[in-house]
């Protein structure tokens, strides 16, 4: 019997029984789509069947329904298809899937990705040059990789060439070229060698972390992180562009700063690995616009003066060693596209990793890092915003604030009588301070338990060896020095309230003005990103009204949403497409034209969950 | 009277009695296409008439015959057209000229060329940002340029968006963008400039020229030129081939040195210019092959190892910055094809600025270097190779060899009866020394009064004080010390005579297997190309038996034909693209290979034209 012909891919796979041209191409491997899992609902799995060795089964009627003239073209639903002759079948182009695979990460969301990535390996046997006609490296090496894999005269780039006498003539027989789009190699090795690797990059204003995937796979290699070390320049983006301004080698400053910490992390991470960082043949970053713009050395200068226009909006490709990363030389970097002058890439990728861009029913996405981006809506519209929120929620200007790592104190509970405190810590270290959930969880117990007030005020008329005075007025003791690894008291103080009231106010009211100018849909969703966002407790982040519509919408979430979608758009170049379209159609409202803000933020102060003392002002 | 309007370039004139279009156009400058200069001959003159506003004369016979169907469309040929009333003509693309200018330069032969740089200038005045919808600079930017010139969607790299933000808010209103090919910006001025620079280099293993030219008009701004200071790690090829062998950052070495010497050309004759070097927006480099993988950074060690592959053969276009150039940062740099390992991109610069790539009768090309490339052929067929001439031709391994600089003898007159000698220097000078066209016209005189006789050995049965015993053995004075600069008396020595006879031969070999390999056809010219070739007195040179074929063909000094070959394809994008069709069509003769050679190599040494004692043996 002869077999059923997958084109193009060449497999051959004997008809079976009542299995469907779906289920059999599932058994060849052949990536055809079928989003709905064969449950004959997508209408997705078309094929064309081109010959087959008897006569077809007639179209079912939901053949007919779904592709209609398509028929006489020889099309099928896969899915609704048995063959039980030979056949030769042809999978469409808009019928293959990339391989689709789960990110692993270390957050409570997987984020499905297709592996479709800009580079693929390519194994090449090259002639040795014969004296009959002498053919350089170059040349030879191109019509090998032609009449293997049909790719016509890519370019290679000097730093690349310099490479290819060696590995033409290094021991064994053939070299692998890493070929970018089908357009030019930018990698190079000896011998076959099918996996390569890619890395992403979150540049934070506070921290950096850097994600080495596995191109092959998709799998998650390893996860460094570090803190911006422009911190030594200025804790937030405005100070750093001032650094700018004020010092005439101060953006090199900062871009040196930066690439280096890059390529510490790239370091550390193909350590971790066990694998060369030249393998490294793709790289994308996403950040706020200043850190995009300190990285690729763009003058930042304009970002603080109204308009606050930035150098460029659109994603930018570069080569890595232009860039200054320590990976392969000829590697591409995708630099994300920005929205506004205070809405980076980082954002545009929360919204490709949550999808919400592709939403029917709009959700509020509030990334919580130094500054609070915020974006509200759906597929039709999407309104963003970024809000001056202060680094508290990453700890910053917070007594005992420090970043989400083992010690930190990331929950708390207080009994509401005896005004005990319990609290967790990452990793059950001894408390080392309060990272931002944990601060966030302290408040929220603070108002619960009538520890804080509605202004913000703490309640001095509780009697508690817990609550004393200190050096910024009222205090109060989470964890005892008995307790914590330091040895001292870690203590949330009045002016650390103060602090929160100030973050979690401009996120409010910056969300409001969002959701005001949509229309008030109602949303059934908020999404929080950020390291910190994925740990806040939705009770907690409630409870200290940290955004609007909590009566109504669940609260979600997302993880490093932002570091999710430079791992998206590094391993589907799809993605990439889809973040230009995202960064475009976003509209971005600026909060300080919006007189409604101003209101909304001095109006949010409050604590409206907590017990109002009117009579102690 | 309305006037006929030429498109695309909306110019208007008034038609002129019985003038035809095409004497219409050239009087409004259009720069219309007609090579055969209005004869009509060549029927390149096509426009295409899109309506009149009287009846049209008929279309002459030839019209008829040389455009066909394309006189339904509106097309004529302007030569033949006379339009008495207003018309609107256009110009189609296939029709236009670059504008033809003609090379300055040292040499007796102007090289006419169309200017059709890659790169051409455009002016856009880039509104500010405003408020209402925030645009980046580069969109804005990119924005007025497709709007004013229709360009979309060009590239600008990470480099020049680093100056956007200044370009932009400097002063006048409005910036100059450098477009490279309608694809990419690659530089950036404040205000309205229309004037962009390119470089053209001719890097020979023994001198290095640049020529400055000024893409706007053709015009060569300044040629400086030095010795390549790679002379310090050997004197030839392989030389300093096998030193990048021994030392393992040997290429590194001769990579730095050449480029400082590029730089430090183009550092001077923008001074001379008193241009901006970053002005510069393209370069082309031509070279033999090992002076071009040095260059870029290629390992030349197969080079010397049979059978000699190069590590590639198309020409390779990078950035300036990668290969270390202090150009623009953004600008292109062109290395020419080359054909093999040692027949490089200055051959096939050669070849494109003589246009024997284009004749109908062969004729010889020999290029005098270090090495000795020669080339025969026509149109139809094209052979080449490569002789290890050795320095003799450009004063290298002769006592009192030089460069072809002021105070060098470049020729010599003996009285056959007093061996008194008449020497010319160069600017008048003192003399110095001897450039090869000197040492050429030395060994011609003396082989004509016969002190050099058949077999290279000095005539000792002459009685002058010229003649003499030296450290060398016998050698002939040509200057005495009272008259020569150094105050030295200048001579040609035995030992020198003899690396003649191995430069000469060597040419005369290869040119003689090159010619029989084509089919021993007859020749009328001998090119003669290279600083020195240029000087060369045809007279001398055959006097010398430098080639063959003296008899009977013409042989004509070519100049610096690489270096023309390279400001050509600096100038004209379309010559580029025609040095590659000569680099694949040129086929490649390995005289290694060849027994034919080493046996007219020993047959040629003798000198046919000198006396012969054959009883001095």
């Amino acid at each position: 019997m002869s077999p059923i012909i997958f084109h193009p891919f060449e497999k051959e796979i004997e008809p079976d029984g009542d299995l469907d041209l779906l289920r059999l191409a599932r058994k060849a491997g052949i990536p055809l789509e079928a989003p709905c899992g064969g449950k004959r609902i997508c209408g997705k799995c078309r094929v064309i069947v081109e010959s087959s060795d008897g006569p077809l089964p007639p179209p079912s009627e939901r053949e007919a329904e779904v592709l209609g003239g398509l028929i006489k073209k020889g099309y099928r639903l896969a899915c609704e298809t048995v063959l039980t002759r030979g056949a030769s079948v042809v999978v469409p182009e808009e019928s293959r899937t990339g391989r689709q695979v789960i990110l692993t990460s270390d957050t409570r969301h997987p984020y499905p990705v297709r592996l479709r990535p800009h580079v693929s390996p390519c194994f090449v046997e090259v002639p040795e040059p014969s004296i009959d006609a002498v053919l350089a490296d170059r040349e030879r090496f191109l019509m090998a990789l032609e009449k293997a894999y049909g790719i016509r005269s890519p370019e290679i780039d000097l730093f690349l060439l310099r490479q290819l006498p060696q590995a033409l003539r290094s021991g064994p027989k053939g070299v692998t070229a890493a070929i970018y789009d089908g357009e030019e190699i930018i990698g190079l090795w000896p011998g076959r060698e099918e996996r390569l690797y890619g890395v992403a990059f979150d540049v934070g204003t506070t921290t950096v972390v850097a994600f080495l995937m596995d191109m092959a796979t998709g799998e998650k290699l390893a996860v460094t992180h570090a803190m911006n070390p422009q911190i030594a320049m200025g804790d937030d983006v405005v100070t750093r562009i001032s650094f700018c301004g004020e010092d005439p080698g101060g953006l090199e400053k900062l871009r040196r700063e930066i690439v280096s910490c890059l390529n510490n992390l790239i370091a550390e991470a193909t350590d971790q690995a066990g694998i060369d960082p030249r393998r490294i043949m793709e790289a994308t970053v996403v950040g706020n616009t200043a850190m995009h713009h300190f990285l690729a050395g763009l003058d930042p200068g304009y970002l603080a003066l109204a308009p606050y226009p930035p150098v460029l909006q659109e994603g930018q490709t570069c080569k890595a060693r232009d860039l200054g990363l320590r990976i392969g030389a000829s590697a591409y970097v995708h630099l994300l596209p920005i929205k506004a002058g205070f809405v980076g890439s980082d954002t545009v990728a929360c919204i490709l990793a949550t999808g919400l861009h592709k939403r029917k029913t709009p959700a509020l996405l509030i990334d919580l890092g130094t500054n609070g981006e915020i974006v509200f809506g759906n597929r039709d519209r999407m309104l963003c915003c970024s809000t001056a929120a202060g680094p508290a929620f990453e700890g910053g200007h917070i007594r005992w604030g420090m970043r989400a790592s083992p010690g930190a104190i990331e929950r708390i509970r207080i009994d509401p009588d005896t005004l005990d405190v319990l609290w967790e810590t990452i990793d059950r270290e001894k408390p080392l301070g309060l990272c931002g959930s944990g601060i966030i969880s302290a408040a929220a117990e603070m108002i619960r338990s009538g520890i804080i007030l509605s202004r913000g005020n703490m309640n001095d008329a509780l009697r508690t060896p817990r609550l004393r005075e200190g050096e910024d007025g009222w205090e109060f003791v989470l964890a005892w020095g008995s307790e914590t690894a330091t040895g001292q008291d870690i203590v949330l103080t009045q002016k650390d309230v103060a602090e929160l009231q100030m973050a979690k106010s401009a996120v409010y009211a910056g969300a409001s003005v969002l959701i005001e100018q949509y229309g008030d849909v109602p949303f059934s969703q908020i999404l929080l990103a950020g390291a910190c966002g994925n740990y806040v407790d939705p009770r907690d982040a409630c409870a200290i009204d940290l955004f609007p519509g909590c009566l109504t919408a669940k609260v979600v979430g997302v993880g490093n949403a932002a570091g999710h979608g430079a791992c998206l758009a590094l391993l589907d170049r799809n993605k990439s497409k889809e973040a230009e379209r995202i960064a475009r159609k976003a509209e971005y409202v600026e909060l300080a034209a919006a007189g409604r803000f101003q209101e909304l933020f001095v109006s949010s102060m409050w604590f409206t969950k907590a017990w109002d003392f009117e009579d102690d002002f």
